[in-house]
């Protein structure tokens, strides 16, 4: 491990965090709160222990592989740490572990709550709470690589071990240009979804953490009773906000370029909207009897498949009382989640596309044992690296639910609740069924409960291999 | 698709079920039972057809991959639709779907039943429910290939669709000779079980029922209250044949051998039985304040993890009841499994291994990108297509349960029934937890889910691909 490296870049996180945090504290100022100087005051620390740690830059500035998924794995758990302080300091979440959780709940863009309610907190609070999902919706890194010129090159590892999804998009040759784009299409996205927000009628702050919320397929609300007390209009323009950030941001990338045979071309994009359809679809003759009318239904249906494939976690309705089979699709959408490339968590479809490949490729091994075939995605083959990497991670996946499953499972609450928490966290989605359904949150864990969640959170975000990876004492060795 | 081998074999297999169903009929006799005659109907039905099927030699008998695969789950498919007519004949099981669900579940030593009580079944019938686990537990085709000599060479691939675990393991060069060692072993197992448990006080019959359930992991009993109504000594000595089952019969090849150092260092069989000894102390400390005494507590937590362990589905007592915590335990290692090799379900202990490994291995490359390193097992090399298998092999499974869940959730019951209803028949274990616990029965469910539950049933026995293939239409082709 290069510690002098590991160092540095942490060292720009905590400016860059330092930085971030300036935002809350001109919230703070605007409302008049005193809380807001605590934000202010954890924006002074960050800024100087990131000062610090960057005063003498790295001889060696190759970021290899192992360097690359440490270093973002310990950054995230860094930056929540100092995030979850000004929580604690004024009070709004009084016990820091629970502040660590929610702050990773934020960053992870998982939106699971331990707050009963939210209507009493300081609005500075409120901001940076909602502002954490955009800030990790597209990624620190990402955000770094974007704005801060500072390793030359060989920070491609970065960027993939930070990025969702099997393959990196690189949509231009040079990793700064990528990154500065993706910025510019997510900030277009947010602004349009604030816009529309405020027009039909939702008060700006609310408009503009609820946009957060969205963009970065977060999930916190501003308002205990989340989107239920919201007009169906503005439920609509979620919705299509929501699903709009699921999708891989290649997408908008070629729209950009009017490359539209491309675009539309994307087979992730098209198995992405197709499961979304059919979902809602189904979900809408299930759950029929339910409401008033059958655009009742659609748009609780859409509402709901959408928060649940994009991982946000916002609901319109509480389907923990919906039927077991609209449940258990919601649950299933759970686990597949969103497009590769776009801000949305879960195992990602792509993933899902490649591992129903494979299968199809091993039947065919089957029945015809001289059959050699290369699996292809959208024309191009894919990489025999990517594939066994698709199907470890699976196994990876598999293994830490499990786990999690069994240490979180000594609580003792049902085992619909310890399995949907597990999904919900892991998934970075929010809400989970029975205990933790829309209505609840999950403050009733014990202290080591939340923080296997924790854990669970950043693995989900990070895709598992990062936060694996801080776990093997071998990569700590200098070298 | 080779149509003659297939039907000529297929034959072969009804003639000896045909001759299977004598030993029924042989019971009824004695005990006087005119259910009796419809064994013997039944017996002879499948004697004449599979006759007709046999008249005509094949002039190719040469069995690839894909023949193998096909007949294999067309075989098993087959076997439990004859099996099944004299249930209903005889009017013990009334409604044919669940006869054949009983008989799908004996064949693949599920043990899950329909049934609210059997007491008042004829013995012909419940000796014919249990024999059902002893033929489907160490396989119907080694059976064949052990008494038949129909097809000189080439039937490897017949032993290789029918048996657990991700390599088949040959004792001997010669197949036939292998599976003549496999059932003298299980033979001598099945009496020393039967002579023990009746000279410990349980009457024959019932012994010799228990026996057939017990040595084929498969979970029926010939009493209301199961294992719960006898003795500790009785449930002692189950729990030790259960847990001998479940061992990769390899090991007693070697035993026999005297190759004692061959045998104790076969790492599936000590990461199985490490398995064991971990979760029955864990359990035992989590339910000790339940039973009496810390003795007792040992003792139904050996059983269940025995029970759940190597998928037989035996209970002593009601775990629906116990922690969260052990039910968690119980449901991970009803995904986990016995052996390869032996005759439990379940993913199986050797390829839960081969995942590990390759996850280490992953990881591995991640730190060291240019660090090549072939997987180990047993000392020897893994062929890539064994590690690429395992792993196509996981997400069939994933697939396989996330689809069984959503359709049988269309039925409306809870989360925690339709989970562990799936977990329970997918890998042959019997009971799962709430409407499906081990003092219920599957009864309840709609004949579209137990169809679909006997789908999984079977495609867990036969570890998948068989029945998958079956319905893939490309392999139905003629050539």
């Amino acid at each position: 491990m290069n510690y002098m490296i590991l160092i540095f870049i942490l060292g720009w996180i905590l400016k860059i965090e330092g930085g971030l945090l300036l935002l809350p504290a001109l919230v703070g100022l605007i409302y008049r709160e005193t809380a807001g100087l605590y934000f202010l005051l954890t924006a002074a620390l960050a800024f100087f222990l990131g000062t610090l740690m960057t005063i003498k830059k790295p001889k060696n500035r190759k970021v290899f592989a192992r360097e690359g998924f440490a270093v973002v794995g310990l950054a995230w758990l860094v930056m929540s740490l100092i995030g979850a302080i000004p929580f604690t300091l004024c009070g709004d979440i009084p016990f820091y572990l629970d502040a660590v959780f929610e702050t990773v709940s934020g960053f992870t863009t998982t939106g699971a709550s331990i707050l009963p309610e939210v209507e009493s907190m300081n609005h500075c609070s409120l901001f940076w709470r909602s502002f954490t999902h955009w800030v990790g919706g597209m990624g620190i890194f990402v955000f770094m690589l974007a704005v801060v010129p500072l390793l030359g090159g060989s920070t491609f590892n970065l960027m993939k071990a930070e990025s969702p999804g099997p393959v990196v998009g690189k949509f231009v040759p040079k990793i700064r240009d990528s990154a500065f784009i993706l910025y510019a299409i997510y900030l277009a996205i947010t602004v349009a979804e604030c816009i529309f927000l405020t027009i039909f009628g939702m008060p700006f702050f609310e408009a503009l953490c609820h946009t957060f919320g969205t963009v970065g397929t977060g999930g916190f609300s501003v308002k205990n009773a989340g989107y239920m007390g919201y007009s169906p209009a503005l439920q609509n323009i979620t919705t299509f906000f929501m699903i709009a950030c699921g999708i891989n941001f290649q997408f908008y990338f070629y729209l950009l370029g009017k490359k539209w045979n491309l675009a539309f071309s994307m087979s992730e994009v098209r198995a992405y909207l197709f499961i979304i359809l059919a979902s809602i679809a189904i979900i809408t003759l299930n759950i029929s009897g339910l409401y008033g009318s059958i655009g009742e239904s659609i748009r609780h249906a859409a509402f709901q498949v959408g928060t649940i494939i994009t991982t946000t976690g916002y609901a319109t309705t509480d389907f923990d009382k919906w039927p077991a089979f609209s449940q258990t699709i919601l649950v299933t959408l759970m686990m597949c989640g969103a497009c590769a490339g776009s801000t949305g968590g879960g195992i990602k479809v792509s993933r899902i596309v490649l591992l129903i490949k494979t299968i199809r490729k091993e039947i065919a091994t089957i029945t015809h044992p001289r059959f050699i075939k290369r699996i292809q995605f959208d024309g191009v083959s894919v990489a025999h690296e990517t594939v066994r990497n698709t199907n470890v991670f699976l196994a990876v996946y598999c293994a830490l639910y499990v786990i999690s499953l069994l240490l979180i499972s000594i609580d003792n609450h049902d085992f619909t609740t310890n399995f949907t928490a597990v999904a919900a966290t892991i998934n970075n989605i929010g809400p989970g069924l029975s205990l933790v359904g829309p209505t609840r949150n999950f403050s009733f864990f014990s202290p080591f409960s939340k923080v296997i969640l924790i854990f669970d959170m950043l693995a989900g975000r990070l895709e598992l291999f990062p936060m694996l990876l801080l776990l093997t004492p071998k990569i700590w060795r200098r070298y």
